[in-house]
């Protein structure tokens, strides 16, 4: 290839082509009052320059990318997808890119070569799991890091979940008040603080009343709604069935629903159904689903306050803020007294 | 702040701490086997240091920062998802980082800045739309620029697409061959390929058949399940609603399916829906849903395959690939001929 000029930023290239600045942007966003002879000679000496990145060169004198790394996993998942929709909106409204690092299909070896590349200002997890190393790679860092969503204890690092455990809490109670006494639980692996803070919460208020959910009640599916539809297979092609059952989360309580349905049990007649999240599907005539809501904006907006301070005061001590989460009252469980 | 030593590479980082380089890597991966005075004496220096980004420095100099910008529109709605995923699956086992840009939230001049930034090299839209300037500024950007999923007809950029036309046409025959003769069709602003394409070849079927969807049997709806709900209103709470509707998405399909709940008309015997994706819910009992297979896999694969041909040989002509799309017959038809 032949040696070319390197140019950094739209005033170099308005003067090779020797037209103004605004006429450069004008071709650069298709403005219809550009000549075609004029849009030609600023797009040939586009192609023909190599157009340096100015905002590396920026990043490289002053440190800063104005990029943050979002880590997520499963972003098909309904609650992910919200929760990536208000990261994404956020960060653009601050005027930051947002470089996405879907754990999903991923091992910690690359996470952690990307992290280490610090190609970001900073990083928001919003898929910790006590069983991968990736937060503690994320703190150790250096790099300003904030948890989103789920946390992990005594982990020294600014962090925004929801209740979980008061959320779950509150479910246990809303069945036991409504008069259930053999109550089921589809719950995840215990691997993230959300699965383990709702079963806790919710074997609580249960165990408050007196009651317990036994093992037989109790199935420790996965995260999607092929787990949730075995779970209603499990729990109610029997005999005697729960007269209630918490799902941990929306997607399995619509898997649960799915298979009651595929079974001729009718929701809420012989069965209630309660799942957490509050995502946009739940209130589809579809599911009609009685949820805990997460204040997904408030988790967002505080956690990236958060680390927009830790990025301009690296030394503040950690935060952990814990967001209420309320019952959404729905057609997958009667207002009625059961007996 | 004191002055600081710089430090580019976990070389650096290693000889200031005294330790070998794997040594700091395994303290980055929180490796067990390293003793926690070595682990603090690592994590002490990382933090005295302003441990530069080494991967910018190396994209000033080749001019590749092995990340590609993927433009993006509504998230939280299931192909979408499902496409981001599978972009994200691809990038990561290439090797390259992704930067997401929501475009929802967004407008085309923070857009057009994020573009020519080039901080990426090379470009992934899927949300292009006839209504905005976004893919001109792409390709007139100079870097390299693919669109899937959504085309733009006759512009000079590798383009990957779903034959659309085609899918929708098959899907007009199989109603006409069932014995409907009439049929809606739920659509969305013809501002997209997709949309224009997928109405172009349902009409094209119909008129082959000697039919018409009459105004009255059509509702141009947005992109939502609130959208799809609405259209069910207008077209099934009157005399003499259609026998089958085609609405143009999966997500559309789902709106008017609860849209048909609610009315007490009954799927598939009153009213045959047809969407169009094959999202994964539309295989869930709650929608059961006849729909168009969008091959998604090899949509992504071979879009990125251009795009990184295009990326190591910019002058290649362009190329423009569209893809078969199947019927997937589900319980939201039925087998049997209707009268």
């Amino acid at each position: 290839m032949a040696s070319v000029e390197r140019v950094g930023t739209s005033r170099d290239l308005a003067r090779l082509a020797g037209v103004s600045q605004s006429t450069v942007s004008r071709v650069l966003t298709n403005h219809p009052r550009v000549s075609a002879e004029t849009r030609a000679r600023v797009l040939k000496v586009l192609a023909e320059t190599n157009y340096t990145p100015h905002a590396l060169a920026r990043a490289m004198k002053t440190g800063r990318t104005d990029s943050i790394g979002v880590f997520m996993s499963r972003v098909t998942s309904p609650f992910h997808a919200t929760l990536l929709d208000a990261i994404a909106r956020r960060l653009r409204s601050l005027g930051l890119h947002m470089t996405l690092w879907d754990v999903e299909h991923d091992d910690i070896a690359a996470s952690s070569r990307f992290i280490q590349q610090r190609l970001v200002d900073g990083l928001v997890l919003t898929c910790a799991t006590f069983d991968s190393p990736l937060h503690s790679v994320a703190v150790a860092s250096g790099l300003p890091t904030v948890l989103l969503h789920r946390g992990i204890d005594d982990l020294a690092c600014d962090q925004v979940i929801g209740d979980n455990w008061q959320g779950a809490f509150d479910v246990g109670r809303y069945l036991v008040d409504a008069g259930h006494t053999s109550v089921g639980l589809v719950t995840s692996p215990l691997v993230v603080s959300t699965a383990r803070d709702r079963e806790l919460g919710f074997r609580a208020a249960l165990t408050e009343a007196g009651l317990t959910v036994s093992r037989r009640n109790t199935v420790v599916g996965g995260f999607s709604h092929s787990d949730g539809h075995r779970a209603a297979q499990r729990l109610l092609a029997r005999r005697k069935p729960p007269s209630a059952i918490f799902a941990i989360t929306d997607i399995l309580a619509f898997g649960l629903l799915d298979g009651a349905r595929s079974l001729g049990v009718g929701v809420p007649g012989d069965l209630w159904v309660v799942g957490y999240d509050n995502t946009d599907m739940a209130s589809w005539e579809s599911f009609d689903l009685t949820t805990v809501n997460q204040p997904v904006q408030a988790i967002v907006e505080t956690g990236i306050d958060l680390l927009r301070r830790r990025i301009a005061e690296p030394a503040v001590p950690p935060t952990v803020v814990r967001l209420p989460c309320e019952i959404v009252p729905r057609g997958s469980t009667a207002n009625t007294q059961v007996g």
